[in-house]
């Protein structure tokens, strides 16, 4: 079985290659024929840059990691699934023997091998990314989605669930006022989980009034401040009415980090998804002061994909009409897999909120 | 009744004065003769400098926070207390009815009042300190010391309940690896909190040997490292030969609070005990890639005391000489209250661990 | 100013009485003239059988303790309400010194008093209840009413608290598949709250038909159970297609309480809401085996209040016909302060779900 | 290689039969060299009764699951340990795919397979127990023991993790008063796991006076209960002078589970650990006042094993003449392998507290 796939070959160079599909070998693999997946920005890194960080890009790799596709084929212990069904791909494995595994910590496993990401330990070897026909997955990594929730949905549910694990660590719940920095898909997909989770006001801060309109018109904030033109994040005049009991920051910017803890509330919670990219001028006497509680939030772990699923369900399940958050709205460019490089190109030069790729005919 | 105090008047101007000792107004309030008093950083640095940070002082204050004493008088409606008892007093006291108090993080109230801390709230009145004969205090911020815990422990009870409170919010359980920067006091007895709330091993960093090995003569350290001249705290180098899985910051030097991100293990936790005046350059990116929780811990809270004069007792009851810690190293100076101003200036000049004043007879 | 009561005095005798409205004597008392009251199944037991358990009525006591009003008066040190506000009355209030207070947890203070509560201990002294023109209370025991919560409304947030309290410690969020025993106004109460708090679903069982179809009409319930002529509460086929994570139990009837441990699933959180009396038959293995987590709960404490009157407010922000929950359709009589004894008649006679009277002219 | 094995081939019947031993053959598989195995309450119980509850025995099946030994050859992917290492045991290995485990809980998977237990399920396969020569076990389920705890302490790890997994989840911390129920081996160890944990006062409860001064004498208890001859138990006259805050509930008797919860301060918690065989009568309205929290304990989960190891390096590393605990005092009773059936009849017999059996030469 032939297995078109996208390879990003090194900086700027990115074709269309076929390999031999993977084949099951243990007894709960499962094949999935890819259907949609979405660009992420390091994807886009990783094309204009060749690295992140120490992740550097040092021979060809398949693109890809948030995919939903239908099952093709299952191995021979599989019990949850059966060929056709849709499902969401966890693009992340970690060993099933270490101790992170074991601890239900598995986003901090070492020994994790993850799609589409350059690997500088030579002993380990990850697997291809998932803008193929078909990807190989352990069946318990996948997630399958109901009746309501569209393949298209089923390939945000990657970027949704980084925003259910920092609402989880930031234990959201009902009443809690949200204030999440940063509005691209992680900053706009974690301010709607924060809303599904109950909170009583989410402010979204950015300094694109644009995507500030997207945060409102998505339904996922209920208050909006660009902080480029008011200092209402810093000062006593939150929007809400309320000083933040959590804030979820998304961006990695200094600036953002430093407001995130001088507007929270005495044993308020912060969250870190944003990747800083190092060091940053930190005001930590103020965290130590308000007694805040700081919480590093990586990837995602147990359970959190199936919460994804679980909201869209939730979101959809009376219909579109009657959504409270329009997930959809986010998708602003759509392409075939023929035209998957023009995709990230388009990406690339910059507009795009989230770009789905359907997988190859 | 005559109430001799220590009263600083500005910067480099301490003097004695004499004034009415405090009547019992409510019926749970309760007089104390204070016996003994620790001197803590803060008095020296209010002593020198006349402020730290936005605490100004602007009129005459008694000094002293760190105090244990003799119940003298008791109002009607005490039943915990009787004259005579010893008891450890808690120098600050919230707001019965603000939601921190309610929520169980008094510690948290806005409206506390401290004793001997200069205020810039016209609305807020902080009483004066212990250094004097006669101290009030509602019975329950007073906790009584068992017969096997001295006067001059009691009056350890105040920082040690800084150690307490941070052991607490970085959760120290048996078997975990404590990492400790800063061999002051309370850097060292947040190390003996780690001890008796079961940690295998627990490292104390600091740049003097003196310090260190008080740290290891007293039994709180297990290990040491100078970090002017080893770099094992952030090397895989550690000489308890695991990875700190909880740092104790009680120093509030940039470069350790580095260190203590650094070197803990994924999931690691950080307390910040240390007061670092502002802003630091902080790794904040590794912190959120190892999904460490870092807590701000701010003087004390509920159950704090109780638990600082439950761990001398149980580190004296069999006698002095199977305690496990040597908690009476720590005092390396004591001083009559009639030579109260020389025991300033000898702290002042540097060297003492902490130096305890008698009350006045 | 007169203050006209109703007046339980012994069983089966009510009568209206006139009293001398309290005083304000302390800064933070406000005083309340109650508008809207409701019957509690306790003010029927002790009105049929003049106890409950060790509480024993001995002497006349005003009832009622589910109330809103709006201030009529403010204590000098009083900044957070002003005359003219609506509030919701919390009926007990804890020792300012206790030890359960100063932890966060002062529904388990022993000195608290309650209102309408028959007191054994001499020492203690109950309120008197709400069924009045003019309540006292503390002003941080009083949560002001929103713009779009009624009066009405208000006197619901006393039960609606029990809700709150038992989803908190029950831990529910999004996605719980929760199990409620009980559709009197407790158990659609948390029910309601369970949904608010994000449950996938939420399973009501009861032996009525007529109270299980409110919980659906109402919005609260996803799922009902009529234990009485089904079993999937106990086998494994759940109306919700999910064994349930959470179970609330508001009946205290034994079978309901031996059902909710057999239902959970493996570490499952089981809060026991209900008063079952005393001592049931307990299937004390099946709950060590699958490691269940069992809470008892006891009335609402720190922030269920402002809670409650926070999930009123977003259910009605944008008016009643974009409601989810229908917290209203439990209000199935309503009568006059004249007609007071009459509505305890007719709420002792049964088939009213919660019955609110009016507050005196 | 031959294997020779302890076999229980049914009621009142054990053999000594030969086997072949394990292959390896996964790469993290592990082979040991059996050295000691304690007998369990449990093995007396299948010999005397041939089940426990629904675990039937319907075939023969090798005995033996609390051990330590030598690693004898490790397969291809082993890295963290070698041939020669002292481990002890863990004899239950989940699903590496389950829910549970990937939830940091791996003691509730339903998948799970335990040496030496009668299995009902015929699509499951638990592996024979670890009286033998040879066991074969995965790496991750085998920890090291340090150079000062022996081979016979290791054989005791097994029951002291169930002690371990009960006191976290209780969370005993210091300061903690623990009142522990039955003073068998795990009564007994679950004692000691409190005091290591920092309980101010460990109080133990059995019916035979020479069970209780064992516990004395071993250094886990601080006072005793003999709850035939005294009601402290349930009165306020603790020894202890303090109600307890933490209960470890080791019997499963009715009588003991009932006290367990009476005696209990508010807000305190209680932990299942002993079997109960089904229902109790149980005081569910006083859990639910003083709002107990009620943990069900099944077996150890992550970490427990090497808390336990960690607890006995602890203990033993300053040498036998500084431990706190002596364990060693348990093991009342040492037989060779060829009198591995003499050593059951010993125990069927009674007044053992713990056997250990030596390894086949």
């Amino acid at each position: 079985m032939k297995n078109p796939s996208l390879v990003l070959n090194k900086i700027d160079d990115i074709s269309f290659e076929e390999f031999d599909a993977p084949k099951l070998t243990q007894p709960h693999d499962v094949l999935i024929e890819v259907k949609k997946t979405g660009i992420c920005g390091s994807d886009i890194h990783y094309y204009a840059h060749g690295k992140i960080g120490d992740f550097v890009l040092t021979k060809p790799m398949v693109l890809g990691h948030e995919s939903a596709g239908v099952v093709a084929e299952v191995g021979s212990g599989v019990t949850s699934l059966k060929v056709g069904d849709k499902v969401a791909i966890e693009p992340g494995v970690p060993s099933r023997l270490s101790k992170e595994y074991k601890a239900g910590k598995y986003n901090l496993c070492p020994h994790m091998v993850f799609a589409a990401t350059p690997e500088s330990n030579p002993n380990k070897q990850n697997p291809p990314g998932t803008l193929c026909k078909y990807f190989k997955s352990p069946e318990d990594f996948l997630v399958k989605l109901p009746e309501h929730v569209s393949l298209e949905m089923g390939a945000l549910v990657e970027p949704l669930s980084v925003g259910v694990h920092a609402s989880r660590l930031a234990k959201v719940s009902f009443g809690d006022h949200v204030l999440v920095f940063g509005a691209g898909p992680v900053g706009l997909l974690a301010a709607a989980v924060a809303k599904k989770f109950g909170a009583a006001s989410v402010t979204v801060v950015d300094i694109f009034d644009n995507k500030l309109q997207m945060a409102k018109d998505m339904g996922a904030a209920t208050h909006t401040i660009n902080s480029k033109t008011s200092e209402k994040a810093v000062s006593e005049d939150f929007p809400s009415g309320h000083a933040p009991t959590v804030v979820l920051e998304c961006t990695g910017a200094e600036v953002c980090i430093q407001q995130g803890v001088l507007s929270l509330t005495r044993a308020g919670r912060y969250v870190q998804v944003g990747n800083a990219g190092g060091y940053v001028k930190f005001p930590i006497t103020e965290l130590a002061t308000k007694e805040i509680s700081l919480h590093g939030s990586f990837r995602y772990g147990f359970g959190d994909y199936k919460t994804s699923v679980a909201i869209l369900d939730e979101n959809y399940k009376n219909g579109k009409e009657n959504a409270t958050i329009d997930f959809e709205a986010l998708i602003t460019d759509r392409f075939s897999f023929k035209d998957a490089i023009k995709a990230y190109d388009h990406v690339r030069a910059g507009g795009a909120v989230k770009c789905i790729i359907d997988g190859p005919e």
